[in-house]
């Protein structure tokens, strides 16, 4: 009989729900429980320390709900907390972006080189150099903060005018020397995605953009498969969301990134900070 | 004699060094004391009960410093917060940027047309059209949120062409119909005063920008005016800074928005969550 029991996705804000959309169409009859700190994002410029204290506080959250697994749907805690969430939550197992997305990049390059996308604390961190050269040590790898690009994802000007300078500006001078250039950009940052097309419009079709959600779904699918289920046990899978502030907010943006609506009511408000996962009351 | 207390100052971020810097030349004998609550801003996404509940710790630990006064250095927090924190805080003296923006705004506009930039949140909360209908009802006020702003702000995009496109983008639907085009545009949040050349740039000189920064720091000018510094009590105010997450990012990016250099050994990292202002462990 397979483990009936959820799937825990967390991330700093909505982003990770392109993670769980992901997850979703991979595993359509896999329950998710999806928690958000919306309360505390970003935390793509907050330091190691303060991102791990937060990330053990979502995932003990997820606890709660009596998850199987963790993803890390955060390139920025997945980066900076991995380890210590892992030590945490043992013999629970804990999936990151970062290494199903270094994976992913490597598979594809043909060059070698590789280009990443992230946020500033993810770039800082250093975990895509030190997760693809543990592979491959020979990839020359350049890393570009993208800060801009998150807020441009809230905003929901994904593509445009505004979207197109914005990637050309930082995407430029990664491919000014031709013999230089990525021939594989890693998007290294779960909002990053529903920009693609404006990093398509400035590259064109040379350059393979990684997307560490798809990439992430396979590897929770790869380690869920000695648990197939059978054909009785497969029901659509249920979704629930935990927001620390916004359930509003959370709804009306989270369903650009999810794929589908989410109801205001189908959010549950939790807070992290005052006895972990307590439902607070409503803000107004 | 004087009371020589400093003036506390309080933002989510680094923004509020806006008005620090105004009270700086404004009230160069002033000590300030400054706390950017870095490891939660946003705040201007954030719901009024937690923004409430951060602004009051973050009040709270100014307190520690003996201030004679706080300075709520943020739109949001002001915009929802300023009456609790009155309450928490008395009997101290507590000074929004709401109140002088609003009435800065009014003292600029000929037609009777004001604009307000701000946050989604000061936006939604409706705090400018309460204090600018509370002193003329007949104004026609226009908000507009402006998210982008403090992305573009923080990464040090103020001018140039993704800055214009941006700001055409967010302005452009107030000044459609020229009949109904406000004359002055408040600045509602401590970001956007550095993005005034790309506003003026798309707007040309025939709107006013009300910077709330300038304002307020006259409205806490005038409060202090009956505590008249003898001339040897005039030494160069001090300045401290203290902020709850990442030093070196603080001193490196505040710097701009301070109008000066800021060194990292003079931002103290607090806590504000386990034990209030308790110094922690400086981040990697």
């Amino acid at each position: 009989m397979s483990d009936k029991r959820a799937i825990g996705v967390f991330d700093s804000g909505m982003g990770g729900l392109t993670v769980a959309r992901a997850l979703r169409e991979r595993l359509p009859h896999e329950d998710i429980v999806y928690l958000g700190d919306t309360a505390r994002l970003p935390y793509g410029t907050k330091s190691p320390a303060t991102v791990t204290a937060y990330a053990l506080q979502a995932t003990r959250a997820l606890m709660k709900h009596d998850v199987k697994m963790v993803v890390i749907a955060c390139n920025t805690a997945s980066s900076v907390a991995l380890e210590p969430l892992a030590h945490d939550l043992a013999p629970l197992q804990v999936v990151g972006v970062v290494e199903p997305g270094a994976r992913a990049g490597l598979a594809a390059t043909k060059t070698g080189r590789i280009g990443v996308l992230a946020t500033e604390s993810t770039v800082r961190g250093g975990a895509y150099l030190r997760a693809i050269r543990k592979y491959n040590p020979d990839t020359r790898i350049v890393q570009q903060a993208c800060a801009l690009f998150v807020a441009l994802a809230e905003e929901g000007w994904t593509d445009g005018e505004i979207a197109h300078a914005a990637a050309a500006r930082y995407l430029s001078p990664l491919f000014q020397t031709p013999s230089e250039a990525p021939d594989t950009l890693i998007l290294g940052c779960t909002h990053f995605p529903v920009l693609a097309p404006a990093i398509a419009h400035v590259l064109g079709d040379t350059v393979t953009l990684v997307d560490s959600a798809a990439t992430t779904a396979a590897a929770v699918a790869e380690a869920l498969t000695k648990e197939q289920m059978t054909n009785d046990e497969r029901h659509p899978g249920q979704n629930h969301f935990m927001a620390t502030d916004g359930t509003e907010r959370f709804a009306r943006l989270g369903g650009l990134f999810f794929g589908q609506p989410i109801a205001p009511e189908d959010v549950e408000l939790v807070d992290l900070q005052a006895g972990l996962s307590t439902t607070v009351q409503a803000s107004p």
